[in-house]
């Protein structure tokens, strides 16, 4: 345990240090209980108080005495601060600090700094369509909402790479650092480049009890905690205390020794070319849960203890005694001292606050509107060639391996541009990009290891939480970035991806912030190119979770080949305040569209093949297909009925951005209904083959002209098989597909029959087949594309 | 860092330890590769070597290390030993190793011990519907995939609480160790109790890679790793080197000493009652990836490197340098010491191996099989009385909680049942338990934690990741126990979600494999029911996820009341290899049906409540409802409509057992047609509200009868405000219910419009009074049900 000395504090500087401090205590009381009389200038009555009372006072007192030092330490240093609040049910904390110091009512005019605003600020917390209880985007300054626990110090981490001048500060409760997604972000340290990135400095606050528990981290002892810390690569400074004036003082010094150490680290590495891993200061700050609140109530402890969580002193209304006590507690902070006769905070409150952006409220990085747009290369120099038809076969990956290298290489000046990927870049096939970048790495490396380095833009760790967390504070700092992700694993981050679509939309509703890079998954791995890795590893359902969330917000993409793949890309960094998700394969397999044919089909996100189809005008039946397994079978299904059944007039649909097969005004992305009338027809059978879940593509068109629709998709019949194996067991393969056709498609007679029992007799004959021999029938491993095109017979 | 002295080990100890490693390396590189000639009778040639190479080789040979050691030991102490497999992708050492030992011939009698049945190991692994290249249940004595990383450590705890002889033996990959769900589950040890519990001994194998990359805690320095395992609360032993003879007795020495460590912390609180923590042991082994296999490939080292992570020697069959170096790897083994001429393990090997169920293969408690039935009380017994419907208001959430109180009371003796929740037991008013039982805690204590025990079996750790792997080893592992969380929050284990579904599919076709009790998620909090914490805790999801697995494992409940909540409850704590979501409100709400009404409405899962219709025959109109929230609106409409249109003749069904809407081959659990008719009819309208996002009734009623469907339910419109005014923003309110039925009854005229048009106003009017007052319109706040069965006209 390294404590150190108190800070001999300046003339005047404790006075303001507690004034701010004390100032929000107050005014975050006055948010949970207060609907008038915010200065107390009368007794408090019963209607004074909300009908319901709603938050947390618990982690308040801690969010705002490390505000109100940072404060000082900013004004000292001149520092470009970022505060992440992991307890961020604490919310009126943070809405208190920002009040205060002004930037809570540049955001929202309407709640001025005086005691009008005050009501309102009051008033407005946790109430119906007013602030909500956590830190969320309505909160100035945050980039972390807080309301699901664990993710804030990698949002720290992910806020300061590549930013060298900040710092952010990361308040970790010590309920939160029990979730496994906090227990690992510590390792940040280990990606943390002195030389270019900013840094870190987490402060794990311990006040002992989460919502009706105490905390691990505060009960394994000092001596076992310490280890922990120090084995998590950090030098840490405590700072214990209950009583104000020594807690400020040591509080101080530690954060004055914190910042003295990371300037040391910073210059060590910048000027003087340290290399060796630096050991980050932390702050281990141990205060009651709910420090100067009550101390007791009815014969039982709160202050210290779970009781103080979220509302320590309940219904003041109904018991006057209670409603004394209330009074008592928040005359203790002094309000007559702390703010003047209009409400306006007083200068010993006003003067400990810095001065403009330096304001943590008021950071630009935080509210975004930072970012610059991405320099691209032009895509078509990376176009895969086409030489016929199903021709060109690579993997779509490599090629656009090589697009991502050249991002790397048009952004290294400005360095705004990251790949985060669990360990998966090479077996994604994404290796290209190491001539432009290495693998972020600041730990030990061994001699074989050519493609690590400090300063390298590729962030690899096993752990997607951590890089889900990283790339978020990345981009809601203004910076872009790609999640690279087997198919299958992207589930760990269902939740991480559901409060980061919740952030976009209520942050689009906001005037004040900015846009944000959009967020951008690349899956490949996918749930149809499974090799050894068999069933755990096969899973589609990302697509249908992410569509719950309003189609404003997400897109969903299946490019069928490289070109198309490439122009997706491209234009997935280019976007702003949504969620991409790209699936593609990484196998071989064969290419489709010309660059040019690729462009407009990505633009358009759904069309017809003419290329394909043997439909002249009206089709007998239409095949749609999205994502690139389905697209290979159904091109294959139509050459088997080109071959065989040549009177079938099939009409191909190819859907490569999902969510506009969606209409109404659910959607207004979709298609418009004459369009998917023209593509789907009114009443021809459709036989979609589909990517992922069949029933998602049902719920898209839910409503659309043509009902006569036949999905077919993954059933969860997974294993560890041949990719062509996979298709059969859940009936989307090429014979599948023309029994489908056979089926839907009205008065075949004779020869169809005969056809349909072929093609049953081949999915027997493949299953023998590749139980025996471990692989494919020949004719499927050597399919290629017969149709037009393929250079066998001319358009 | 603390090494041990060498194991002296006794006569022939050291062979025997040595030869069934070396012939479980021998069967593991096999599997990878071979298809014929497994003895190496011959030389090799390229017909013997797999068309297509796939599995992981670098994680084998310290997997096949640790469970030679540990059969070592078993037979030398006599030890229930469960062996968790971490880096589950190295599936080849288990089958090798269960294979030797005889474990897997006995599940899989055509695969003999012998060298036909060698021929078949290798044959069968990671083949078209052969054996996965994972620990998947297919391995006999499995409990852990390992496809997905991170969850072996707390599947292991899971395994051993009450079951106070056992030791997990969980070999922790230094890849797997970076993900948050492990990182945070080293915390176990603070759960465990001595005195009714068994042991982890967790053995972090640092092999330096993970696919590409290098890993963490192998780069961190032994400084800080140290400090790091200690902080976690263990003792590690070290265990280094790339020289077998040395690693053996190294290894063996700290086995020793390991399990000594753990005998004697038994002892100390079994027999001397001591109380203090202890710090357990672990195992710090550190050798090459890839040990034992090709040094060094074209010049590239591959041994100690992440080139030996897959498939070490690519291509030998195209390469006859290559196909020599495939054959003087295996030969090194020694083949012909270690099977006879007829593929038998000879003595050498065979002796090393425990007998019976002492075999880590063929412990019946990792097999499933092993759960006795729980004892539960008369669910009758805790009825809460209707004096009326919609009378006897309480928390469903508080009523179950006595129940609970009395399944712990019940089964306190054979203590196998146990509640995982992440600090939300008393939020979610289950707080009646504690009187039974009470929260596991190891750790410090305070004197106002009067609930804490070390014998507890409430199990409140903040990772939910850390609390469903517990209970998975513990359903493994034949125990019951529910999992009680956050609706919102519960989507932090989709993934974990759908490993455990994909366990269950393979396992319940296994005949090997005895049924597990099922696992039970109780979901409160609900996203009708967030006061404070508003958008963030807002999300339904996760009854579409469960959802996307087969109807035959999973169940979705929707219990509308208390009794109906103690009913499938007491169901879901009967159920055997399925998976449960129960999700209830825990805030007071109206009750609607007496006990032996719920008794027949849950097992029927879905039907039409006369009593609160007001059709005689054919109704007008049907309004369905599904979850707590949705059947008190649809009251509430039913008791606008009756009051305002008592012309509209209206039938409600209440569905709470969700998938039996789910008809057809898909779902042999669902009602059959015909019975869908009788409750929904062919063609009139229905209104259908429902608990989560409305397209999953749309999927589940897909191809039934009527479609004239029209479901309300959640549409992403979250926020901070009152739970009726959730139910208005999506539009599921009582007053919207009203004109969806106006909209969709054709003929109703002009008293109809004015009804329409004054529900519109009151929406209005609940707007604004909401955001003045804070809280619902008093009409809503006190409203009750008035139609038959109030009290106020007889039925």
């Amino acid at each position: 345990m390294r404590t150190v000395p108190a800070a001999p504090l300046a003339d005047g500087e404790y006075e303001r240090v507690d004034a701010f401090w004390r100032a929000a205590n107050y005014l975050a009381v006055g948010q949970l209980y207060l609907t008038a009389n915010p200065l107390l200038r009368e007794s408090l009555r019963a209607e004074h108080v909300k009908s319901r009372l709603l938050g947390h006072w618990g982690t308040v007192p801690g969010l705002t005495l490390v505000y109100s030092h940072l404060n000082r330490l900013i004004r000292l240093r001149d520092l470009d601060v970022l505060y992440v609040t992991g307890p961020g049910h604490g919310g009126p904390a943070l809405q208190a600090a920002t009040w205060l110091e002004g930037s809570y009512s540049e955001m929202y005019p309407a709640v001025s700094r005086d005691e009008d605003g005050m009501a309102a600020l009051f008033g407005n917390f946790s109430s119906p369509g007013g602030m909500p209880s956590h830190t969320g985007p309505e909160v100035p300054g945050s980039i972390n909402e807080g309301g699901e626990l664990g993710y804030s110090l990698a949002h720290a981490y992910g806020a300061v790479f590549d930013a060298p001048e900040r710092i952010a500060v990361c308040v970790i409760g010590d309920g939160e650092a029990e979730t496994g997604p906090l227990a690992t972000a510590w390792h940040g340290n280990k990606f943390l480049d002195p030389v270019h990135d900013g840094a870190v400095l987490p402060v794990l606050h311990l006040n002992g009890y989460k919502i009706a528990n105490p905390t691990l981290l505060d009960r394994i002892g000092d001596e076992e905690l310490s280890a922990l810390l120090s084995g998590y690569g950090h030098a840490p400074y405590w700072v214990e205390g209950d009583a104000p004036e020594q807690v400020h003082r040591d509080l101080a010094g530690a954060l004055d020794r914190a910042v003295d150490d990371i300037r040391e680290i910073h210059r060590a590495a910048r000027e003087r070319g340290a290399r060796s891993r630096p050991r980050w200061p932390m702050i281990v700050l141990r205060t009651p849960k709910g420090w100067t609140g009550p101390g007791e109530l009815g014969g039982d402890p709160v202050e210290g203890t779970w009781r103080a969580h979220q509302i320590p002193l309940d219904a003041p209304a109904e018991d006057p005694e209670r409603l004394e006590l209330l009074e008592r507690w928040m005359r203790e902070y002094g309000p007559e001292e702390l703010f003047d006769g209009r409400g306006r905070p007083r200068p010993v409150v006003t003067e400990a606050i810095p001065e403009g952006n330096r304001r943590m409220g008021a950071g630009s990085a935080a509210n975004g509107g930072a970012a610059a747009a991405l320099r691209l290369p032009d895509v078509r120099e990376y176009a895969v060639e086409l030489p016929r038809r199903g021709g060109g076969v690579g993997s779509p990956m490599a090629a656009l391996g090589e697009y991502l290298r050249d991002v790397f290489s048009a952004n290294e000046r400005r360095r705004d541009f990251r790949i985060f990927c669990p360990d998966e870049l090479d077996s994604n096939k994404l290796g290209a990009v190491h001539a432009a970048t290495s693998r972020a790495w600041q730990a030990e490396t061994d001699s074989v290891e050519a493609e690590l380095a400090p300063g390298g833009r590729v962030m690899e760790m096993l752990s997607e939480h951590t890089l889900q967390g990283w790339l978020e504070g990345y981009l809601l700092t203004g910076r872009h970035g790609l999640f690279v992700s087997y198919e299958a694993f992207v589930h760990i981050v269902d939740s991480m991806f559901n409060q980061f679509a919740k952030w976009l939309k209520v942050s689009g509703e906001l005037s004040w912030r900015g846009a944000v890079p959009s967020l951008t998954y690349l899956l490949s791995s996918h749930v149809w190119q499974q090799d050894h890795n068999g069933f755990s590893h096969q899973d589609p359902g990302f697509l249908d979770h992410v569509t719950h969330k309003k189609p404003e917000l997400v897109r969903v993409h299946l490019p069928p080949d490289a070109n198309t793949l490439l122009c997706v890309v491209d234009s997935c960094l280019r976007g702003e305040n949504g969620i991409n998700v790209v699936v593609s394969g990484k196998q071989s397999q064969p290419n489709w569209l010309a660059m040019d044919e690729a462009r407009r089909h990505v633009v358009r996100g759904i069309g017809m093949w003419d290329w394909a189809g043997t439909a002249a005008g009206e089709p007998d039946v239409v095949l749609a297909c999205a994502g690139d397994v389905p697209t290979r079978e159904t091109l294959a299904a139509v050459d088997l009925l080109r071959h065989r059944l040549p009177r079938v007039g099939v009409r191909v649909v190819n859907v490569i951005d999902l969510l506009r097969l969606q209409g109404g005004r659910e959607n207004p992305r979709g298609i418009p209904d004459a369009e998917f009338e023209s593509l789907f027809t009114t009443d021809k059978p459709v036989v979609f083959v589909y990517h992922g879940y069949p029933w998602l593509i049902h719920r898209l068109t839910h409503g659309r002209p043509n009902r006569n629709l036949h999905v077919r998709g993954y059933r969860e019949e997974g294993a560890t098989t041949t990719p062509f194996d996979m298709a059969v067991r859940n009936g989307i393969d090429r014979y599948a597909l023309v029994v489908d056709v056979i089926d839907h498609v009205a008065g075949l007679g004779e020869v169809a029959a005969e056809t349909r029992q072929a093609m049953i007799d081949k999915r027997t004959e493949h299953d023998l087949h590749t139980r025996e021999h471990g692989r494919d029938l020949p004719e499927v491993a050597e399919w290629t594309w017969q149709g037009p095109g393929s250079g066998e017979r001319s358009r």
